[in-house]
């Protein structure tokens, strides 16, 4: 009757330990963006991942959580590089929510839009703003979906005070897409239009 | 410059060890769907966490995996029973998704309707069916949120060959969500519109 002990464990790419200045500040909107766009570019480069990285920080600068997409290497396909970074920073905060009290504001910046899974799981880790680089449409382009999101859905996070903005440092981040499909990474997940 | 050692660990309550037959065959929906509502119920009495339970089934009867919420158990947003069930059952087939090559065809019973991460979740992880019990507004109506679902969302999923169904033994789902409210469960990550 009793099955195997089930236990899922979800942790960083070993060059990750190398990849994240952990003690500076990470003053601006830019450089934050920049950090999620290198981890996006050094999954790739490693061969880790997909072509995603995320960051969440406090709104004065400190950084308390990364990920990177872990999909393939972890079999587990709710590994996208935002869901880690949630995870990651909630076990540091040692809370279910980023917004419990005597906690900072948090911001999630993230290297392409978010799909709909990481929408609906940004809505839920206490997060008050969302920053991305590349576009859903830039992220379609390379053949990966997004799922179900539509206007309403960032309209639906908004309404209860997660502002979302696109298209910082697009270009940087579209350049490690395309640097993915150079090296022929695989589209995992697919789920093709009947 | 190095941070701590970032590693997070998903597994099921105590309980649960005992609480599957993981031998025997589940030949109908009933059967399936009365094992995902009282794994939610078992997670009520236990107080382990929300008043969700789902299982993961070849379409041929075989459990593959099953999940309950975990998300105050474990300091983790994401981890909502149907998010537990994709990853257990990703991990024992060693795929990060149940649609791959030489794999049975896999279908979802969840004991509630899913919220947008989950429903996002339930495309990328390779089922092919999703069966739900209470429906969405029976949740909102205990004061849980389910995100931006809409009906364009499920017909996305539709489109994608993923069938969706609800209300399978949505009464006794139902008994399981008032039965937290009157154990005053906690309601987590609660997001109110502004």
């Amino acid at each position: 009757m009793k099955g195997p002990p089930d236990r899922v464990t979800v942790d960083h790419p070993a060059w990750m330990a190398q990849a994240v200045d952990w003690d500076r500040t990470w003053a601006t909107d830019r450089e934050r963006m920049e950090l999620a766009v290198e981890l996006s570019r050094q999954n790739v480069e490693h061969r880790t991942g997909g072509p995603f990285g995320a960051a969440i920080f406090e709104r004065s600068g400190r950084l308390v959580g990364v990920g990177v997409n872990s999909v393939v290497r972890l079999d587990n396909s709710a590994l996208h590089a935002e869901m880690v970074a949630f995870m990651m920073a909630q076990h540091r905060a040692g809370s279910f929510t980023l917004a419990a009290p005597g906690l900072a504001t948090h911001e999630l910046f993230t290297s392409c839009e978010p799909c709909a899974m990481c929408l609906g799981a940004a809505l839920w880790s206490g997060i008050s703003r969302l920053v991305f680089g590349a576009s859903g449409e830039d992220v379609r382009d390379l053949g990966f979906d997004e799922g179900p999101v539509f206007p309403q859905s960032h309209q639906y996070l908004a309404e209860r005070g997660i502002g979302i903005e696109g298209g910082l440092l697009r270009a940087e981040a579209c350049g490690v897409l395309r640097r993915y499909r150079e090296l022929q990474g695989p589209l995992y997940n697919r789920v093709p239009a009947v």
